[in-house]
């Protein structure tokens, strides 16, 4: 009974950033660019799914670190493998892991990483931000092309070795990674060349010519826009094929987020993405899943492509955020580059992460917290469905509906809306322009969705600074 | 005495990699590509100055992970650190900071990072990489640049604002990075459109149309060829010069390595930098240090620029590697963008490695290991040249006397000397393509150094297995 709830809950205003956030960012400001700064944690009293700020506000937390916290704060598994031997080891002797591995390397990877390896896939490549994984994707899927082009076994050419080293083609060859439209997969020179989403992003750097195809924009609810979304698909299908047969330069991979999440939560169907598998594969185009913000859970299944339920798997699976390292996963043995230090670096990753994301693992795997976020997903779904019949003005095109605690929806001033939710205790996020992202850790519970729906309800019925 | 250190040094041949290790590769390489490595680590009983393998062998390493370890295999003040309160915070609840920072962020950079920025730098950016840190540094100069041809203040138009969306002018602007010729940048598509070193890192990889000056190749010993190499670097000077004022899009930034390491360990001298400083001061060029090898003291000074000797300083100094974490130092306010998220990423660094490199720090500053190294390079530098006028066919072109113990030289087979090295019991790299380079940690002694030469001369009049 919503109206009980509300009555039970303090509707406490708070001041944030607070006094103490406010002075802490001022003397911050100066050395290093805080300007994105909402306020300063307190990490020692944040827990579970509450981030307390050094003003002292608690703070239900469904933001949980631009989606990248996966099971609480101050997680007892997590603390005890902070706390490990092993880790002393991986922070104190950081290796360079491609020449000089520890003994536990294979364990953190075969025992570790690989036991989430989604579907098809059985290596993995180590990195440490979802940039640098999408990179390492692209620089995979460009040596398998001109492998392949060159025929297997064959040498490089003097002339490709010379002009390399001097940028220029044939060894620095014009090919292309094909992205979509409002898509974001990472702010390096190559991944901000497939990044689509906003201009604070893109302007001013230099960019690659490569290629971005729409990506469907659905109409909600979804059962009453069948005909339309469908048709919408496939013209985003035709369109893809249509860049891949014409543009400039071969196309040497399709990179696509199972949700679209920095752009405004766009979703699309199975039935798209089978698409884009079966296109992709007829033109020999490898397909990677940036699966960075979507994967470890938070859609209800561990990979957020398992929803596609493709015949055969993409050919690489970028993570980061919530797997607390980074890197992709790849099953073609054609994506390991023809010789060695092609794909290297000093560090490859770094072991101390790697073993903190062992642990997230670990948790999630024991507690079942994937099939636990599609449940409570499910409920929150529910609850806010509710929450937008009431409002539908406020909360437009709801979307989410059987991907976990994944769920968005339109509203006209969502900054304006957020800033209320915090102040009343619910720290809360967006993305693209008009959208309230929802990204509560994978140990979210049905427990906690009075107080968020409820805020809601409050913010959005609140006086503008939310004191109401 | 080198004789009597020869008789009193243990010359057990070692098989490396060794039985243990061979196998533990086998298992590794099916699930990640393990083609580089070198032997696996048992990093437990690694300490100090010396590294050991899980077959039990130690050697004495002068590579010191490929120059990132900055003060010896399981320091004490490191471990503390390892074990800090504030260390397990930073591990379990891994911010994104540029949101939510810790409380201990602000002291972590201004009470940390920043006891050591180079003069005239009073501002940092945290990164997680080299690479990116020089990417950060570049898209600071893009940025910078397109602001100031702009006019400050000045509102993007909305022409570049969809431009940039598609990748092409003037939002996404044809502008470069000149680099030169052997340097090492990075592996990103921005980083590695500046590297100049090997194909094998460039091939097949689509790059900028960026500019390469020549580096000076400086003729040794230094004192009997003056002349040429002044000549030799004013040729360099000069053409620099001509390629920013004729190359076909404007250059933002010129990026040097005070040693150029990955290309082979090549020096140039102060002048040759004060006219780099000068000709990128008069056509209002960034001029970027990439200081992640040669950065925290191996060369003798904290910064290897300080050997420059400059009126003003680089305009952003990149470093990585022994600092355990990444990021660069700028001092410009023009170097922070005109909005806030430009430079932006969901972690922005990571402040566990951030607390690692404070300890690094400390330990650097308390010991003066930067004196210290200053020192035992020259003992190190004497040792080998004298080396040298034994075996002039074997140790060529003898460099870096005066920069601490970043030495070199070049050798026909560098490759077969550092094999034969590492089984005579020292662990030491390669660099270019006839190169050894010396990279110990800031805690070796004057008591290394015999075993250091006494092992080199063994290996260049031992056999071709090194068995002799």
């Amino acid at each position: 009974m919503p109206g009980r709830i509300i009555e039970e809950c303090t509707f406490t205003h708070r001041q944030v950033p607070g006094p103490v956030s406010k002075k802490a960012v001022e003397k911050l400001n100066p050395v290093w660019d805080s300007r994105a700064v909402y306020f300063v944690v307190d990490y020692a009293k944040s827990h579970d799914n509450f981030i307390v700020d050094v003003d002292g506000n608690e703070f239900l937390d469904v933001y949980s670190q631009i989606a990248s916290i996966p099971v609480g704060y101050n997680n007892a598994r997590l603390i005890e493998a902070a706390k490990s031997p092993q880790m002393i080891l991986a922070l104190v002797n950081r290796p360079a892991v491609g020449n000089f591995p520890g003994e536990n390397w294979l364990t953190q990877l075969k025992d570790g990483l690989l036991r989430v390896a989604p579907k098809g896939h059985n290596k993995v490549f180590t990195a440490q931000s979802g940039s640098e994984a999408n990179e390492l994707a692209y620089k995979a899927a460009f040596m398998r092309y001109r492998r392949r082009q060159r025929g297997e076994g064959v040498e490089w050419t003097q002339e490709e070795i010379d002009s390399c080293m001097n940028n220029a083609a044939p060894g620095s060859p014009d090919l292309a990674i094909l992205s979509f439209k409002n898509s974001f997969h990472g702010r390096g020179f190559g991944s901000l060349s497939t990044t689509r989403s906003k201009a604070v992003h893109k302007l001013d750097i230099p960019a690659f010519n490569w290629p971005q195809a729409p990506f469907p924009a659905l109409k909600y609810p979804l059962e009453d826009n069948v005909e339309a979304n469908k048709a919408e698909e496939e013209a985003c299908l035709k369109k893809v094929e249509e860049l891949i047969t014409s543009w400039h330069c071969p196309v040497a991979a399709v990179i696509v987020e199972p949700i679209q999440s920095e752009g405004g939560d766009n979703h699309a169907s199975p039935a798209f993405f089978q698409g884009l598998r079966k296109i992709t594969q007829e033109h020999d185009v490898m397909l990677i899943a940036d699966e960075v913000q979507t994967g470890f859970g938070a859609t209800g299944k561990f990979w957020g492509h398992e929803h596609w339920n493709l015949a055969s798997p993409p050919d690489m699976v970028t993570f980061s955020k919530k797997a607390q390292t980074a890197g992709y996963f790849f099953g073609d043995d054609q994506l390991t580059p023809d010789k060695a230090y092609r794909q290297f670096n000093t560090w490859i990753g770094d072991p101390a992460r790697i073993i903190m994301s062992n642990a997230v693992i670990s948790e999630i795997l024991d507690n079942k917290l994937v099939e636990h976020t599609a449940q409570v997903g499910d409920k929150l779904y529910a609850a806010l469905e509710k929450l937008a019949t009431k409002y539908p003005d406020n909360i437009q095109n709801l979307r989410g509906k059987g991907n976990g605690t994944y769920i968005a929806f339109d509203t006209e001033n969502p900054a304006a809306l957020v800033g209320k939710m915090r102040s009343f205790g619910v720290n809360i996020g967006t993305c693209g322009t008009r959208t309230v992202r929802l990204r509560p850790m994978l140990v979210f519970e049905e427990g906690h969705i009075p107080r968020l729906v409820e805020t809601f309800e409050r913010a959005l019925t609140g006086g503008a600074d939310g004191s109401k």
